[in-house]
C-alpha cells in the first residue's frame, strides 16, 4: 500500500508542533503531510522536514483524500470536524476529551493495550497526559501484583493548558524578577512562585475537576479494570513541560518495592531512576523534551499493607500527547 | 510574676526573624529580648520594637537569666545548646527536630494537644511545618469523624530549607529571565521551572526522606494516636512561603464534606476556603504571610468508602513555625 497522507488538525498549537517533531524523528512513514488549523492561522506557513507548508483552513471539506488525521484541537472543534474526516475515509487520532468516552470508541496507549484499536470506527482517542503516564507505572504493577486503589496527586507543567500559558509563565517570570507584579491572563491564578489546585474545570456533581475524574475514568477503559478506585488531585506548578506525580498504589497481592522495579524495568517506554544512595530521581527538567516515563522514589506504602508509593515524570507534550498518538498511527496499517 | 527575660536563638536566620515579628504582632509580655546566633553572626544588630540589639554569640554560658528561649537553629546547635538553656532555668521552645522524638519531651500544637505542656521537663518541641499545617486539618476531622490512614503529598515552599534557598530561588529566576543558565548551590537540583521530590534527606531503610518520616511520627505523637497509619511525599517546589498539601483521609466513621466544612470552620486558625461555583480556594500566595491554615478542595474521596479528600496551606515560617512556637510560650507561667 502507498504510505499515507497525513494531516495535522491544530498544526500551529503546542501539541500540533510536537505531532511534526515527532513524526520526523520517528521517520513515520508518508506521502505527504497537510497542516490544517482554524481560520486565524490559515494562509501561515510552518515549516516541515525543510520544507514551508501552508496552513489550511480545517473545513468539513478539508478532509478528502487524507488518510490518517492527527488532531490537537479543542475539544469542541474535534466533535465537529472528527466526523467530516471519518466520513472522508480517513482514521482520526483524537488528542481531545471529545471522543474518549465514547463506548465504539478505543482510548489508547501502544504499550498498554495495542489490541484495543481493532474495534476502532475510524477515531482512536488518545488519553490525556496525566493519564498516560500514570497508566504507564500503573500497568506493569497491575500485571505482577494485581491494583485495586490510586490515589494520585499532580505537578502539571503550564504546557498542558497550550502555548499561551507557556507565555504566561514566560511573561509571569521576568515580571518578577524585574520587580513588578505578574499579569494573570491565562491560567487561573498567578502560576509563578505560585502552585494551583485547578486544572480544567470543577464538577459540581462531586468537587473534583474534570482533569481528576478523566485520570480515573480514563485509567479504567484502558486498564480493563472497571471497578479500579481512583482518586486524584490535579495541581498546576509552574514548569513548562513534563507532568510529575505522586501515586500511591494499593495492590490485591503482597508487593515489593523491589519487585516494582523489576516489573517497571522491564516495561517498554518505562525508564527507571532510583537511587537514594546517589540521591538519584527524575525530576520535570530530566524528563523534557523526551519520551519515556520517568519513575523513581519506590517505596513501600507505610499506610497500607500491599502498598506502593512511587513519583512517576513524563513530558506531557511528547509521550502524554504527540508521541502517543504517532504510536497509535504506528499500529494502523494503510 | 514579673514578664520574662526572652532570648531568641537563631535570630538572624528565616525563622528567627519571624520570631521577632510574631512576638511584636502578637504583643507577647517579655521584659526584654536577647538575640542569640552563631560567631559568625554575633556582633550584629537586629531591630526589635524600633530598638537595634546586638546579636550575642549562643555559647553555653549565653542563657543566665533567660526565661524562655526560642531555638531556630539547625538541629545540632540545639541539642548541644539547649540542655545548658534548661540548666540555667528557662524553657526551650525548640523549632529543630533534635527532641521531637524523645519520650520526656512534649510536641505541641496549642489548638490541638495544648496539655502536653503540663510534662514538659524545659523543652517543648515545635512540630515540623509540614506536619502542623496538616494535624490542623486533620484533628476537627479526627474529633468528628474518627481517622485511621492519612496519606499526603506536599507542594513546600523553598523558605522551609531557609534563607539561603530563598536567595536561590530569587537568582535562578532572574538567571532564567536573563536567559542564562541557573546556578543550583542550596537546594539538590534546579528548583526554578522544575519540582523536586527530595526535602531533607534520604533514610536508607525505607525509602521516605526524613520530612516524609517526620509527617508521620509527629503526627501520630501529637495527636496520641500510636497506631494512625500515614505515608506522605514530600516535594519542593518554586514558590517562597507557604506549603500546599493534597491530603486523603480515611475516616473510621462515615464522613460527608460538609460535615468536614462544618467541623474545619468551628475550629481555631483554620479558614476554610471552598466554594468550587466561585472557583475560590487558597494558593501559596494567598496562605504567605498569615497565620491561618487554610483548607478548600473538600470532597468525597472517590477511591475509599470514609474517604475525604482536602487542600491544605499554610505559611511554613508562620503557623509552621514561628507563630506556632510563640502561641506555645503563651501557654506558659512565668
Amino acid at each position: 500500500m502507498a504510505d499515507p497522507l497525513v494531516g495535522v488538525l491544530g498544526a500551529t498549537g503546542a501539541v500540533g508542533g510536537v505531532v511534526l517533531e515527532v513524526l520526523v524523528e520517528r521517520n513515520f512513514p508518508l506521502r505527504d503531510l497537510i497542516p490544517l488549523a482554524s481560520s486565524r492561522s490559515a494562509g501561515t506557513t510552518i515549516n516541515f522536514r525543510g520544507q514551508d507548508l501552508t496552513v489550511r483552513e480545517a473545513t468539513p471539506e478539508a478532509f478528502v483524500g487524507i488518510d490518517v488525521v492527527f488532531s490537537a484541537v479543542d475539544s469542541d472543534i474535534s466533535r465537529e470536524l472528527a466526523p467530516h474526516a471519518v466520513a472522508a475515509g480517513a482514521v482520526v487520532i483524537d488528542k481531545t476529551s471529545a471522543w474518549r468516552y465514547d463506548d465504539d470508541v478505543p482510548l489508547v496507549i501502544p504499550e498498554v493495550n495495542p489490541g484495543d484499536i481493532e474495534w476502532h470506527n475510524g477515531i482512536i482517542s488518545c488519553p490525556n497526559c496525566s493519564t498516560i503516564q500514570m497508566v504507564m507505572a500503573l500497568t506493569p504493577v497491575e500485571r505482577e501484583f494485581g491494583i485495586q486503589r490510586v490515589i494520585a496527586a499532580t505537578y502539571q507543567s503550564v504546557s498542558g493548558a497550550g502555548a499561551a500559558a507557556m507565555q504566561e509563565l514566560t511573561h509571569q517570570t521576568a515580571a518578577v524578577a524585574a520587580g513588578s507584579p505578574p499579569a494573570v491572563e491565562i491560567l487561573p491564578r498567578q502560576i509563578v512562585q505560585n502552585v494551583v489546585p485547578e486544572v480544567e474545570s470543577f464538577r459540581p456533581e462531586d468537587g473534583y475537576t474534570s482533569e481528576e475524574w478523566k485520570m480515573a475514568v480514563e485509567t479504567r477503559k484502558i486498564m480493563h479494570l472497571p471497578d479500579l478506585r481512583v482518586s486524584a488531585t490535579c495541581v498546576r506548578v509552574p514548569v513548562y513541560r513534563a507532568h510529575s506525580e505522586a501515586i500511591t498504589v494499593e495492590c490485591t497481592r503482597p508487593v515489593d518495592p523491589d519487585g516494582v522495579r523489576a516489573a517497571l524495568d522491564s516495561f517498554p517506554g518505562v525508564r527507571v531512576v532510583d537511587d537514594i544512595a546517589q540521591r538519584s530521581y527524575p525530576t520535570a527538567l530530566d524528563a523534557s523534551d523526551n519520551d519515556d516515563v520517568w519513575v523513581g522514589r519506590i517505596r513501600r506504602d507505610t499506610s497500607s499493607d500491599n502498598g506502593i508509593v512511587m513519583w512517576v515524570v513524563s513530558d506531557n507534550l511528547r509521550k502524554g500527547a504527540a508521541t502517543n498518538s504517532v504510536q497509535i498511527a504506528e499500529l494502523l496499517s494503510f
